[in-house]
């Protein structure tokens, strides 16, 4: 399971105001936090924080590359805005992300394979998000297309169901693990499953609770990445465990240990 | 979803002294309060308690009978106390359990047939339990192809694979949920599928962590009844919740109201 930290985005107000006053110490240590909690990579996005976007998305990207060593995820729905973070990190990148959309793909595509960047694919076009589970089965395999036309490696692909809240898409909700495990026999190895857990959650009451027996579900049926908040430890236990009875990790009694 | 309390088990120590000092009070508090707590039905275990246990079974059952009026899991490995409890039971009854064994199933069938019980059968044979996948698979379809020889219906039949210590058989927990995709697929409608949860976490320390995680995950590849402690509430709720992510009850912001 690969945990991608969700916190430093302008959307949450504190982070907000940090990137509008350039608090690098606030920024540090919610990068070095999260990477304390169990996250393998960090998402960077800007949100609606006021300035050039650009800039916002360089300064936030080289304030955490001085404090924690680990890829960095793009995040952002302006192709100008992913280029300026993917040339402005030192490290790994992650582009998120590019739907199918060949405007979208002929800038993005590119900018991965000249920067040996990672890329979250989301399963919508131009026209929006299907609520057919064929069409985004399609999508899926002309994403996978598209992205080997341009030669880029199969596994340097995260196929995205996109999440929605379950408070008003509750049906949508339920048919991703269907979807999952139709994704994960797309191709050999499987390829990689992503979602951004919180989202789920929006507007509901208990978000935890609903975010981590989604996520523990969403593992049994092939997602094997995740952008979410290390910070919720429970969250992060649940995860443990789904490990432990997916064989994935080995259960000793203290298994908790580093979370208790 | 089905829920079968767990809690009147002679194997536990206070229900075992219960039933030799003939304890009615605290045997119907106990089933009164699972049945309050959400059980759909009641196991019913006499366990390792002194005394003859056909006796010991009639007495609980009347007991119980007496308190809350929910279908009886009469549960033994010795088909004599199931007999005695079947016939003691003035309602709905489930047997818990037959194996694959001739012996087993043509005394326990026509008593099935006899009392309009269900029944649980467990994915093994005398020989004892195969650690194959396909041997458990062709268990199943052995099992209700006999039990439709005596002319049970295949939906009165509770699949039950055997749920091990993940303490010491971690592997056999991780392919349950690939054996429950097969057995779900083998009749139309699906086959009932049923767990004891508890016996998962033996000898493992975060137990209701174990429990919970486990059964969210296999209600999403088509376990459908469950024998469980209902009096642990996390658990509950994590039931509740992924019945709202499975799309099986609606989604309400206070979905979780009656066990806040």
């Amino acid at each position: 399971m690969f945990i991608i930290g969700e916190r430093i985005n302008g959307m949450y107000k504190k982070v907000g105001e940090a990137i509008e006053s350039r608090d690098e110490n606030f920024i540090r240590l919610l990068a070095r936090n999260q990477v304390k909690a169990g996250a393998d990579a960090l998402d960077i996005c800007v949100g609606p924080s006021p300035g050039d976007p650009k800039d916002n998305m360089s300064w936030l990207i080289n304030t955490v590359s001085e404090e924690v060593d680990v890829p960095l995820c793009i995040d952002s729905p302006n192709p100008d805005v992913l280029e300026a973070g993917v040339e402005a990190a030192p490290g790994k990148t992650i582009i998120n992300s590019v739907k199918y959309d060949p405007e979208h793909m002929q800038k993005l595509f590119p900018l991965a394979l000249n920067n040996d960047s990672e890329i979250i694919c989301l399963l919508m076009t131009k026209k929006g998000i299907p609520s057919d589970l064929a069409e985004k089965l399609e999508i899926a395999v002309n994403l996978l297309s598209a992205a080997a036309e341009y030669g880029i490696d199969q596994q340097r692909i995260y196929l995205d169901p996109i999440l929605l809240p379950v408070a008003n898409a509750q049906q949508d909700v339920a048919v991703t693990f269907e979807l999952m495990d139709q994704l994960r026999i797309l191709t050999v190895p499987s390829p990689h499953i992503i979602v951004g857990l919180s989202n789920l959650s929006q507007k509901a009451r208990h978000r935890s609770l609903l975010n981590r027996t989604y996520c523990a579900i969403a593992m049994s049926h092939g997602l094997d990445t995740v952008i979410l908040d290390p910070l919720d430890k429970k969250l992060m236990k649940t995860i443990l465990t789904t490990r432990i009875l997916l064989n994935q990790k080995l259960y000793a009694r203290s298994y908790l240990k580093d979370l208790d």
